[in-house]
């Protein structure tokens, strides 16, 4: 399903084609969240043309809430929230480490109550990957047991062994009820080099078509993500894609592209798009800041969204000190096309053999600051 | 600035034509309420696609909200808000009434609290005029006292005394400060047939490029209102637009345009549409319902609006029920699409001379109820 198209010269960078029966992904690729079946805020043609080009839903939330009976009658998410590109679903197992209330782990699966209306409800590792199946999704997640940070060794170990229990039972089930979508393994391992690598083992033993790198953003130093991140990824199989969930910033993502990174998916260019932090070549700015009060300025002078080109400064203060709806719209699609089209940049630069270069831009751009 | 184009043979209704800077407005015509430079949660080309021809900007609110500063600095209200059709402002009279604390209304103007932070302001005529000129809107409206229902006959006079004093007072401002814009005079008068005759009579005079029907859905019954409106209307001049504010539901219109009003702004549309009560010709439905939570179905098979074309309600609920963003904008879609082809199907059918005929079939379709 990946194939690699180019490779930078200086760093373990590449680009690469992902396939799916919803159309191709390019990658290295960032993928907009849509927990409960709509990236909140924006549409799905905004999307588009945001330059997305595969979303993520969330099995937790979608579970509960349509719930996968409603899901699968309305012939699948696809077809619900009529977004006709490739989707990728997580397995439940970040939000039963951040959201569900009193989880327990055992060799089974997770017992958990639903953080809505604290009702019961177990997953197995089959279950997760029949849940995805119900909803369609073109990448599923193996169910996996993450852990928070710090976290000793033991309680690591522990949680890293049942990750990799399901991995193998996820992946027999997934096999056995053969549908046209790839199911990735996912690797935990806190942040003990000698837990990651022994996780990675265990994963590429079992041949996913992809694999993730979880247990990552998870209270962490960056420091720290960055170092087991740069120790994972050459461990897992170099033909698979490479997917570090739930990270981050803009640096992050030019980062953890240079470690071989593929696929990136993060709440924080939707979520501070709502509480008002808009993202510039030139850093972040607070659009409420009284700075921007008659700003006949754009967001972003070197932005070409839909935002920065019909929408002053001024006017999105406005809409934002008024909790007006159309704030967290316009503020959403601009961060989005930023985190998008940084993706787009990164994968030029690595195409043209000049992503080390493009680096030192970007760092060079964000000293500058905002215009 | 009004040219009449139709005549219903059977009823008052007629169809024409509004010219202003920004463009022609054809009529009978409903103004979509954007408060506070913004028709709450949808995008100006979403206003455009459902029909919109003129929307309409609370002058209270932006006064307040963002201020007269700003929006003066911005180039006007369209510059500042990417709103390049006519744009009518209110003079704040009704929110004096409605949402303003402790407003004192004496011969110079009236004096309130902001309903915001409590802060003293007060609006003279000549300042309602200015603050609309800086607005830049294309249709300005004349200062009024607004006086709600029940009131008795000695208040309603002197609300009215006010309002026609006012309105000679803002009406010489205007002229002698002309702007390529135009100033509509406000009848007020109660529940009270002879000051409304009295106060249409006073306006007549004063030779007002349009009239309002201000003072109607205040907490009266819906027959008074159409009492009212239908003592009023024709009492003022023929060949002048003629608007009755702040109404009201699809039934409203349908009546009132037969009683010969040109225009209308309500925000019932939007504000339903954001607690889940979506209108087709059928009826209204609750997009909550539990009957919704499996229907593949579009709101109403007969519209065309985005919403229709592309959601089912199943979907719809998902996402009110989940109190998704996207909830309130594909809800407003579909309900101004709904108010603005009501409008559209009443002119067409005025303009063919089967207006009564158009009446019973809109009656009969809603009691039929929905599908």
């Amino acid at each position: 399903m990946f194939e690699i198209l180019t490779r930078c010269p200086e760093t373990r960078a590449r680009t690469g084609i992902i396939n799916t029966a919803h159309g191709k992904i390019q990658t290295p690729i960032f993928m907009p969240v849509g927990t409960l079946a709509s990236v909140k805020s924006v549409s799905v043609e905004e999307l588009k043309n945001c330059g997305a080009q595969i979303i993520l839903g969330n099995t937790y939330h979608l579970y509960l809430r349509p719930g996968c009976d409603v899901i699968d009658h309305m012939k699948g998410l696809h077809h619900f929230m009529n977004w006709d590109s490739p989707i990728l679903t997580d397995s439940g197992g970040f939000q039963f480490f951040s959201l569900a209330k009193l989880a327990k782990f055992s060799d089974e699966g997770v017992d958990f109550q639903s953080h809505i209306d604290g009702s019961r409800h177990i997953f197995t590792p089959e279950k997760a990957v029949e849940i995805q199946s119900l909803l369609g999704s073109d990448i599923m997640m193996s169910l996996d047991w993450c852990i928070g940070h710090p976290a000793d060794k033991g309680a690591t170990m522990e949680a890293l062994k049942k990750t990799t229990m399901w991995a193998e039972r996820g992946l027999e089930f997934w096999r056995d009820n053969g549908k046209p979508n790839a199911l990735f393994g996912i690797v935990q391992g806190g942040m003990y080099k000698e837990l990651r690598s022994l996780s990675a083992k265990q994963l590429e033993d079992l041949d996913f078509p992809g694999y993730a790198i979880g247990g990552l953003s998870v209270g962490e130093p960056t420091e720290m993500m960055y170092e087991m991140a740069d120790h994972t990824a050459p461990l897992l199989p170099y033909e698979k894609p490479k997917y570090v969930m739930g990270v981050g910033t803009p640096e992050n993502l030019v980062e953890l592209v240079g470690m071989g990174v593929d696929m990136f998916d993060c709440v924080m260019p939707s979520r501070n798009a709502r509480n008002g932090q808009l993202f510039t070549s030139g850093g972040t700015l607070n659009i409420s800041n009284a700075a921007f009060k008659m700003d006949e300025a754009p967001v972003d002078e070197s932005c070409n969204c839909y935002t920065c080109r019909n929408y002053s400064r001024a006017y999105l203060r406005h809409l934002y000190k008024s909790r007006e709806l159309l704030a967290y719209r316009l503020n959403t699609i601009h961060n989005l096309h930023y985190y998008l089209t940084l993706m787009a940049n990164i994968r030029q630069a690595v195409a043209q053999g000049s992503f080390n270069l493009f680096k030192k831009s970007f760092y060079s751009r964000l000293e500058c600051g905002l215009k």
